[in-house]
């Protein structure tokens, strides 16, 4: 047995992490854009990132060191740090030997625009800023937001049994390039559980194909999609089933946060699939459904044309019939198993449920017993006019 | 040797074809909504279909009849016949069987609203209104119309060195639920070619692929994509390359304007993707570019944002690295071999690019000889606007 209690301290959770954010001048205004996350003792790390063959730099520069512990990371928005070959990771090189001697092999992230070489003497004399000893877990988050609307935290302590507890606390950005087929974005997680790197990761891997890997707010996957946890074991403490537990629930938490702040979106919809041939093809179905343009315009136009569910369902490629689908959204149950019963007072009820700021839209297939739950949002004209013009 | 000659009858070009439009009140202000096909002798058919799970009644109508012969079709627009079930090709039989007597084994094409049985009562009184005698091209491509803004034709008189020809002609509507992943939307050829139905329909199996399965509006698979191709043999007359030919050119030109006309869309780009580890690949990569909301957008917005393009590349699941990845808008390098030179002036140069109606984006991956050629265009508030509230 054991209790999770919700914090409010994100990054700073767990005991020994220190964090905050600065503004290096590389948003405008004054607006934090530089983070770093320190503890005072090293840290294992367990990390996922994208696989998209155009890797930004930061990921280049982490994998090249293979196993290492640290206990800093230094974190930029506003430029990816991707597309900059060789002299990208030399630049991460520079910045970081800047820091001061207490830190450890550092690593760094970057989030922003592609193709652009980092501001070095910007991030440099930003660094500069940076107080080791501060707790600022929000200040944080929001320095490494780009066009989200609103920072991304959580935290647990996680009481065991024998009067023990450890903590888990994560920060994460979302909110464009955000795609269902891997670990998503940034998401930073730190945790004073007494965990081995290799259990830390296999739970990672595991709990990132749920939580992240079923959000998507465009279907882009970016080049600098990361999630990275540390941990450093000052607990003591340890219990595989809670920190899974509390691990799922912060990222389950944060993917959807992700998509509910995705841009433009207005509303966060879950796609519920069950009854498939298989769990991997309600995944094909339950990504199709959240990336399908025509179902996204509709959900913003809240606008209950089921049509376009089952066509993006026939599509999709799962096995599929029209003659043992059942479509509801919510508990409104709009089609079923080939009857045509969906009249005006039917659409009127739908239409209610699609007014929510968050919903279900459940599929189910009627072949066998195949599901899965993936995150989607609208798309409206705001998500247009942020990315016709993103740059400028 | 053989010679291409354009004619402007469309669907009437060939020896023997009449077509015309009628309203028959499904859309509003007497728009025409119901077309017909027909010709004075029966016709060979060889047709491809979507590979939408939730295939449309006219589609599974087809299907059942098996290999046979045809002389006349019947066309609505604004009703899809879709997820309408066994009652839906019920309707299809009674609504054919109020045909005259000359018209032998008639098959139905729909498009339009998913998941509402076709108002039946209306369309047999429009196709009581059908002449058969009239050769109305253009009042038939309009009248299968739904969101496209104008309609699309395509015919050619071929002749061959000794002095004998034939025509191909052909119809097409966009423009929504266009994807490039099989046969797309709804396209109807005639001809008068003496060729038979397993040629014919190898031919078209082969250009559907370079042509309609090229493009893409929105990644959306409709369930009642249809190429249809009618051949009468009137003019006794065949040659393999120049009828392969044509139908290419048609099929090519029709499945552009269908991109053109793409809802809410402003720009036809082409996507040349060279270089690729082989046309698989290359294929791939030209289809993930004209899908990627990213790139979408950015064309919307004129911003030569090349960042997305080598994104949605890594993304795409094709071999690619940057060192060897090259970018071009028209004669615009830039982006070359993982050099970074893209500065104020190329911008605004590459800008110039993207201000046109139309203009190519190549990817050279620089890795060995697939390539592939693929067509989209962009996505701005009309988009949204028409997808939000289709139906009302």
């Amino acid at each position: 047995m054991y209790k999770l209690i919700e914090l409010e301290s994100g990054v700073c959770a767990a005991d020994g992490f220190f964090a905050n954010g600065v503004s290096a001048g590389l948003k405008p205004n004054g607006a934090k854009d530089m983070a770093f996350i320190y503890s005072d003792v090293p840290c294992q790390i367990a990390a996922t990132f994208t696989t998209n063959k155009m890797a930004a730099a930061p990921i280049k520069h982490f994998k090249v060191k293979g196993e290492f512990e640290t206990n800093f990371v230094l974190i930029n928005s506003k430029n990816a740090n991707a597309m900059t070959g060789r002299a990208g990771v030399v630049d991460i090189d520079e910045i970081l030997a800047t820091l001061p001697s207490c830190v450890k092999s550092p690593v760094m992230s970057s989030t922003g625009v592609i193709g652009v070489r980092l501001p070095k003497e910007k991030l440099i004399a930003g660094a500069k800023l940076f107080n080791l000893t501060q707790r600022e877990p929000h200040a944080a988050a929001q320095a490494i937001m780009t066009t989200d609307s609103f920072s991304k935290e959580k935290a647990y302590r996680v009481e065991l049994e024998d009067g023990s507890s450890f903590h888990i606390g994560a920060m994460a950005k979302g909110a464009g390039m955000i795609n269902p087929a891997m670990a998503t974005m940034l998401c930073f997680i730190t945790t004073d559980a007494k965990v081995s790197r290799k259990e830390m990761q296999a739970i990672l891997d595991e709990k990132v194909e749920v939580t992240f890997n079923a959000a998507s707010v465009d279907g882009d996957t970016s080049t600098n999609d990361t999630v990275m946890l540390l941990s450093n074991a000052k607990s003591n403490a340890f219990h595989k089933e809670a920190f899974a537990e509390a691990l799922e629930k912060i990222m389950k938490f944060l993917a959807r946060e992700m998509v509910r702040d995705g841009e433009g979106a207005t509303k966060l919809v879950t796609y519920n699939v069950t009854g498939a041939k298989d769990d991997r093809e309600a995944e094909v179905v339950a990504k199709a459904l959240s990336n399908s343009l025509l179902v996204k315009t509709a959900l913003y136009g809240e606008d209950p044309n089921w049509g376009r569910i089952a066509s993006t369902v026939g599509a999709s490629g799962a096995e599929a019939t029209e003659e043992l689908l059942t479509i509801s959204f919510d508990d409104v149950c709009v089609y079923k198993r080939g009857e045509l019963f969906f009249d005006a007072a039917m659409e009127a009820k739908a239409a209610e449920v699609m007014k929510k700021d968050s919903f279900t839209i459940s599929c189910d297939l009627g072949i066998a017993d195949g599901s899965f739950e993936a995150y989607g949002c609208d798309l409206g004209y705001k998500y247009v006019e942020i990315n016709a013009d993103y740059r400028t």
